[in-house]
């Protein structure tokens, strides 16, 4: 199938730019001399995850339970769900560790953690936990030097838990622009997350690992010494936020929209196209960064920028593309009717989530169908 | 099975609710001597439609051809794609006709007709067009008055297409608040796409159709004179946005996700919830509304709306609750970890497309799963 052949809109892959990008990562965390664990969330597929594994990743990291019953199904053994559980899904993540699955879940509370504990002992299981560390002020997690942290520990070890490690994610890297701010980010990042594991440890508790990461503190880390391991999921295809971050140029972004001109308001300078907020997501991510790109950056169908246009406005199955700053009158004939364009999307984990299935581009232009799941 | 046994994040459909949103709408243009053709997109879901139906409507409206395919495979024949048809969707459009759908498409413009006729004549099919009337200077369609409107007609017709009739929306409804605004909005709408009817029937073309609506001026509607068919969507399950609109009050939004809390970060005064952007979606469609729900409203389990409380910040899968205006210092103990929570959100068309499938609740809180569909 030919890129011509496809039916609007779709989500493309360039296949050549997500190797890149899974390349380059992996290179900066062997550079790094830690593991890589990609979070698998950005793309719910197989086909990328299987490359990202392929390229030198150990294990993954998930945002849903369904994500590690679906990549346990595909092969996958070592599992983290990166996110706090709750009590309704510990039976879940039983059933799964009890198929054989290698899973680590993740507490940052003394209930919660109680809550696994119970869980466990009333079947008998043993989990292996993290203990979430907030070293940013950004989201979730205890601070490196809470009393908590231990209070933690002693719950889920009184229980016969395996105390896994810690785990940080230092989110609000994602508001920085400057190498200098994102160095210093990954710093904090590492130090906060190091010292709560060498606390864990002095107490006498074990702490194997000491788990970082985002893509733009990953990116940016130029040593990492205490931690074992990094996480990083919208490197995969990385998008117009990441861009703006400063980690990634437009062509490396790898995931983008296909669509195609489906009607004008000429006096205004619009173009309509039939991608709308259901095919590039709600997400305005770069709304408040250095460079807003609206709904998405406006690409020739063969992928390459088109400096100025974006998509300025959408509803749910149309979008708007004007000329950033004054309107082209002549955008009927520049994109007439059934030109097909490629739309950047401010950021790939929530595009992706809005299609049933990507278009894999190769460098030949040949395409093939990877599918892709959503749900909990 | 009951609310207590589902996993969350899940999205509940409030079954009483749904159906007195239904009966009104229906009712509404009852009385109006207008035919209802609701539209589907905010539900994807059969069960939903099957009681729009059930409940008096004249066939549908669909965002997508997808949308079409499995609403005429459950049994519905009439159907209108109310999106400009983009040539690469033609032959789908075809294959649906030529299964016995009774299918109409939409243009609005010479060049869209164009290649509507020259598909068909090729085919040697006869499609039924209606065209697209811009009533408010909002997205796509051809002036009420512009010359264009009898071009694209001749197109159609010296092609042998049936011009089934003239279609507006007026969207721009969603910016208003104010009954008196609505209903001149409403009035505004009907007379732009009578006249664009009139035009093309003084001219000697066909216009058996003259469809309006949206679910602020369907409500607000006073009088239809020359007004065939109303079109509304997201009025089946209200939500936030349509809230501060002013045409439903919280306690008619029959869509809503259930989510548990997983966290806290009590000197912030947060809690955090599994229901992140992934279930909520990205829309901040209250933003620059009356209120500013973030992320969505917050409401006790049962379904009581808790004032004050919304979801102020969203990631992926986590949502951050917290108290508009100042922190709730006593939050860890007002929604301890594993509380359930049930939040309204901002657009339920968005939210809704987040999930494979709704729980729909009964008055007796028995819970059945209906499933819904997303893509293209």
């Amino acid at each position: 199938m030919k890129l011509t052949d496809l039916i609007t809109p779709v989500a493309l892959i360039d296949v050549a730019r997500m190797t890149q990008n899974i390349n380059r990562m992996q290179a900066q965390t062997n550079r790094l001399g830690v593991a890589f664990r990609p979070h698998v969330k950005t793309s719910k597929c197989v086909e990328v995850t299987d490359a990202q594994v392929q390229a030198g990743a150990k294990g993954i990291t998930v945002s849903t339970l369904k994500e590690a019953e679906q990549f346990f199904d595909s092969g996958i053994r070592d599992i983290l769900y990166a996110v706090g559980i709750a009590a309704n899904k510990l039976p879940q993540a039983a059933a799964l560790q009890e198929k054989g699955c290698d899973l680590k879940i993740l507490t940052d509370s003394v209930a919660s953690a109680q809550a696994i504990a119970n869980f466990a002992q009333a079947r008998g299981i043993v989990f292996k936990v993290l203990i979430e560390i907030d070293t940013d002020d950004h989201r979730s997690g205890i601070k490196p030097d809470a009393a908590s942290l231990l209070d933690v520990a002693k719950v889920l070890a009184d229980a016969g838990m395996v105390i896994q490690g810690v785990m940080t994610h230092a989110g609000s890297s994602y508001d920085l622009n400057t190498p200098e701010a994102l160095v210093q980010m990954a710093e904090q990042e590492r130090f906060g997350c190091v010292h709560a594991g060498q606390r864990l440890r002095a107490a006498g508790f074990s702490c194997p690992v000491v788990s970082v990461g985002s893509t733009p503190t990953a990116l940016a880390a130029t040593g990492l010494d205490g931690v074992t391991e990094v996480r990083a999921g919208v490197y995969v295809f990385f998008d117009l936020v990441m861009r703006n971050v400063g980690v990634c140029q437009l062509d490396d972004i790898a995931l983008s929209v296909l669509t195609t001109v489906i009607g004008h308001q000429e006096e205004k300078g619009w173009a309509i196209v039939d991608a709308g907020w259901m095919a590039m997501s709600r997400d305005r991510g770069t709304q408040k960064q250095v460079t807003d790109y609206g709904y998405g950056q406006v690409c020739e169908a063969a992928g390459n920028v088109i400096p100025g246009y974006v998509i300025s406005g959408a509803n749910q199955e149309h979008g708007i593309i004007s000329r950033v700053g004054s309107p082209d009158l002549n955008i009927v004939t520049r994109f007439p009717v059934g030109t097909q364009l490629r739309i950047l999307p401010n950021h790939a984990c929530a595009t992706g989530a809005q299609f049933p299935e990507y278009q894999a581009v190769d460098r030949h232009g040949d395409v093939k169908t990877w599918s892709r799941f959503y749900g909990w």
